[in-house]
């Protein structure tokens, strides 16, 4: 039949620009004749039973069946009260692991070269565990978990992740000098795991240190793991390094097989339905999104001509210092992916 | 007498290169004729009664009398079970604002220019409560703790900090996004104490945020005050983008007038002793200092001769990419020093 081999993706295009990135990715996806039915919902939250919010049962549905997402930028919290839909996304679908590789863009200059490396953040715990409380009136104190399980689980998928993609070192990233006990709880797992991967080459790092030496030189990091705010900091540093938001990628790996892809840029309201917007961070994330599900070819043909595109600067749009449109850079791509056939 | 007009600073020389350095500052001083006595304490923590640690009672009794303090770099921790000095004597004095001063040094060059903000951290409390406990097996919490009082404190002094120094703006660091409670009293406390600064533009952003921005534009920022954990992170940061450690300056503000001004690098084991150290972060803390005391033309003076040194570029240590002896370095700052006169 026609769709045999095909796999369904779920699709969430989000606000503002995400319906028209969304858009671009999938005119693109059809020039390169990639194997993916997509399956378009909406996840902005409901009330459940009993109060709780909860993403839609048709989307929740959905995810559970093709097991992978893309999703586009959400205009969250839309009101007070209402939750983060990244935070409710993570935590419906038990996402453990963002991983977000930085990698310089060829044509789209900023003051660094040749950066390559993957932030890998767990995402389920630390200081995100939510729990807060008033001592007594003017002290506060907010609760920083650490497991042993997230901080395995998350240091297993650091390996793996690193053996997969053909990548030498995996570093640690911690204050354990200041809190010994939750982040050396983290690094002590991050060590046994290293046990077991004697073909990658362990570290260990402050985070301060990092951030240091990253500003002066990136090149020299390779794959880094470490708890949630790190991760929530380090890869937003990162991702300034190569140029923004708006040409980083970003998957989130979940338990049993579940994954969501999304671009971690804003809904950029005051331009949406323009034709202005640049969808590379969801094509990216889209090429990441290829790659795990095993179709690599198809995956590296798309980027080769995204970066192709933005390595020729002809064809650009406004944020990447062109002054085409988002269906003119997305046509681009789609020529040079036919040209590549 | 001849000691007239003078002020006592209690001079920390520390370990490692920190005796040549503190050498290089003190004939510095000398040529600029600084109104300075120095009174030379060790400050390496000891057993005091009940078996806590401190430091030794002649070095507290002269900071007790002296109130300002300059501080080289100290080995630490010297042994397992020996306390991190850094955290004993912000303890020891109340230490509770870290200031660092990131100004781009005409003549060095780094990927950026023009940075010219200041970071100013909470250095008391927060991540680093040192409370922790193992919840079950595998399940460790640490406690963030905000309190008003610190929090307000941390808010005036960034603000007179701005008014004092001509800065126009302060931006509060933070993620109340997640952590609502503690960082969302850091941040109401930075509203109010706003509030009574009308000259001064107060501005709050998210720390992952302001990494992006950062790396990718560091001109926008200015004064930034933020809880103790990220002001680790950012003070390195931001270290990084105009030079690293051997170029900044830091203090750090206690209560009831006392203050450590001290360079933050490291001890360099490898070179101590060698005459090959580079003494300027630990002389311009020193200019911090006369800064706070109100000795500003001193201060000016000494500055002016340290950057036209690094830009004139003949005279410089290794690290500054000469071939200069630390001692060659000093003596060229306290040539120019004359000759500016
Ligand atoms: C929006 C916010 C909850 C989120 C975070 O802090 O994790 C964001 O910064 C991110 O990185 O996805
Ligand atoms: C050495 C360590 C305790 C310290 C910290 O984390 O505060 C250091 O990084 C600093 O910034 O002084």
């Amino acid at each position: 039949s026609f769709s045999r081999g095909m796999q369904t993706v779920t699709l969430i295009p989000g606000d503002g620009i995400g319906p028209e990135i969304s858009t671009a990715v999938m005119k693109i996806f059809e020039a390169a004749k990639a194997p993916i039915r997509w399956e378009e919902r909406n996840v902005m939250a409901i009330k459940g039973p009993g109060g709780r919010w909860m993403i839609p049962p048709d989307a929740k549905e959905s995810m559970d069946r093709s097991k992978i997402g893309l999703k586009g930028p959400l205009k969250t919290p839309i009101a007070a009260g209402h939750p983060s839909m990244n935070l409710l996304l993570r935590k419906t679908f038990d996402l453990y692991a963002n991983v977000r590789p930085c990698v310089s863009i060829e044509g789209y200059k900023t003051p660094y070269t040749d950066v390559d490396l993957v932030t890998i953040r767990e995402n389920t715990e630390g200081e995100y565990s939510g729990i807060e409380h008033v001592i007594v009136d003017g002290v506060v104190q907010s609760i920083k978990l650490i497991t042993e399980e997230a901080s395995r689980r998350i240091a297993e998928y650091a390996f793996e992740y690193a053996r997969n993609n053909q990548r030498n070192s995996v570093t640690a990233i911690h204050k354990a000098n200041i809190m010994r006990m939750s982040d050396g709880l983290f690094l002590r797992k991050c060590r046994e795991v290293a046990e077991n991967y004697k073909d990658i080459k362990f570290t260990e790092m402050y985070l301060d240190t990092v951030c240091l030496n990253m500003v002066q030189d990136p090149t020299q990091f390779d794959v880094l793991v470490m708890p949630n705010l790190y991760g929530d900091i380090l890869s937003d540093l990162c991702a300034g390094l190569i140029g923004g938001l708006g040409v980083t990628p970003s998957g989130n790996i979940g338990a049993n097989g579940v994954a969501i892809f999304e671009s971690v840029h804003g809904t950029a309201p005051d331009i949406a339905g323009l034709d202005f917007a640049n969808p590379t961070a969801l094509l990216l994330s889209a090429v990441m999104m290829l790659r795990h599900m095993g179709l690599h070819d198809c995956g590296n043909k798309i980027q080769t001509a995204c970066f192709d595109t933005i390595k020729d600067k002809k064809v650009l749009t406004k944020d990447l210092g062109g002054n085409s449109k988002c269906s003119e850079f997305t046509a681009e791509i789609c020529r040079r992916i036919q040209d590549l056939d």
